[in-house]
């Protein structure tokens, strides 16, 4: 008998318990950047910690990643403290310490499942068919592009120079894990960090930048989740303003079904 | 010699200092909501305790609060942390404690100015001239909406019933300190909560619900705020998916020049 390999997020996923809700791991070089592990991984750690603890009573509702400081190879370790309990609402919070510093933090809420009445003002992005685009060539870029499948209908991360640069920095696309893996919480807390910097695009050339904060609204339930499986999502990313060094981008994700299963939001430092 | 009377906003924002970044102090009833304090002022309060710190280089850029429990008149207690200090950006920790409970808390990002390349691909809002809209009536609502003068251009929180529930839960007006006061970083961080849940309008009704988690991004300079001064500013608030008891809401602030000053995403929790 031999079992299937794990993904490769479920192994960048792996913590080791230390306690008290406390955790120790080291970040993936399979989901590397730059110079630090993609932002989506660290936001999928600190919110896989909170799904692990004892006390956890429903879903994630909403999480905000701050990243404080750059992320190394080395060991890190994991602190998740509930600081209220409530009936419809659990607050967490959750502290990442890499040689004593914190480096990264994260408040996420959390709560039981209810059905209520629903409504959806949103649009859902018109993509072109998923099977009409052509997968991105992630060949000789940082590695954790080469853990998503990526089909741009518009705003891909091709950066080439001041000419190709896009007026209105948006970005839209069907996304799903490589190899594939059935959607789950920490897989949404990933992706939504998965639509490089706007200025990038804006400008038509990559330069120094990161994401300073990132808060995640996981509005679809575990069973809408389920339904959605291992299929590509649609996501579509938009800035609003760039100036003084920062700027904001907002992003949708959309099942193929047309239901909105996350947003998320992002300030992001850039220098000239 | 006469001294003017401080502002009920800078009022409701007086805390005590009680040593090594803690503060204390007590909501406000001029900005009281139905159940506890307007959630906008409990930002503001969140925000100041950071800008009071001995510590602080530079204006705030963004703003987590999370809103754990309900706050009561009782007298609360702030804690301050830097709990990353960096060249560019300075990651702080607040918690409010009521009766040895945390009641709410933020993570507040702040950093140095800093001028750069910048453009601006969201829209300003077209709303209709701030004279020739009324000014909404507050008399008999909650103590905070006085504290306010809207002019809606559209999605007044009339809440007249099914049959006037709005479809998209869009709500564009003017908005202002009563009386005026000149725009600063607190200001701002209560002005991104000045909007009902989405959920009343689109419902055409009110009923249980509560921000949960509110996220600001100050993308304006303290210059810009300056320049905008006590006039009013134009703010739009959209809601994206209502469902499991949960909606997203985004606003944006801009400037009466067509400067975005701000932008505010929250989750809020609703019962049926």
């Amino acid at each position: 008998m031999s079992c299937p390999a794990p993904h490769p997020f479920d192994e960048a996923l792996a913590l080791q318990r230390a306690g008290d809700g406390r955790f120790t791991g080291v970040m993936s070089q399979g989901y590397w950047n730059m110079a630090g592990p993609f932002g989506g991984m660290t936001a999928a750690i600190l919110l896989k910690a909170v799904t692990l603890h004892p006390d956890l009573k429903g879903r994630p509702l909403s999480q905000t990643v701050n990243f404080c400081a750059a992320i190394s190879a080395d060991p890190f370790e994991l602190e998740t403290v509930l600081e209220r309990d409530g009936r419809s609402t659990q607050h967490w919070r959750v502290t990442l310490r890499q040689n004593d510093s914190v480096a990264a933090n994260a408040t996420v809420v959390t709560g039981p499942h209810r059905d209520t009445w629903s409504s959806q003002p949103a649009a859902a992005p018109a993509l072109r068919p998923h099977e009409s685009l052509e997968a991105f060539d992630t060949a000789g870029r940082s590695g954790w592009f080469g853990r998503y499948e990526m089909r741009f209908d518009g705003g891909a991360p091709t950066l080439s120079g001041p000419a190709g640069a896009s007026g209105d920095g948006q970005t839209r696309a069907w996304l799903r894990d490589e190899p594939p893996r059935p959607l789950d919480y920490p897989a949404l807390a990933s992706l939504a960090d998965a639509f490089i910097p706007r200025v990038f695009l804006m400008r038509g050339v990559p330069g120094p930048a990161a994401t300073v904060t990132l808060t995640t609204y996981f509005l679809a339930s575990e069973s809408e989740l389920a339904a959605q499986g291992a299929r590509p999502i649609a996501g579509v990313a938009t800035p609003r303003a760039i100036k003084h060094g920062f700027h904001d981008q907002s992003a949708e994700l959309w099942g193929d079904d047309g239901n909105l299963l996350a947003v998320s939001h992002q300030l992001v430092w850039f220098k000239d």
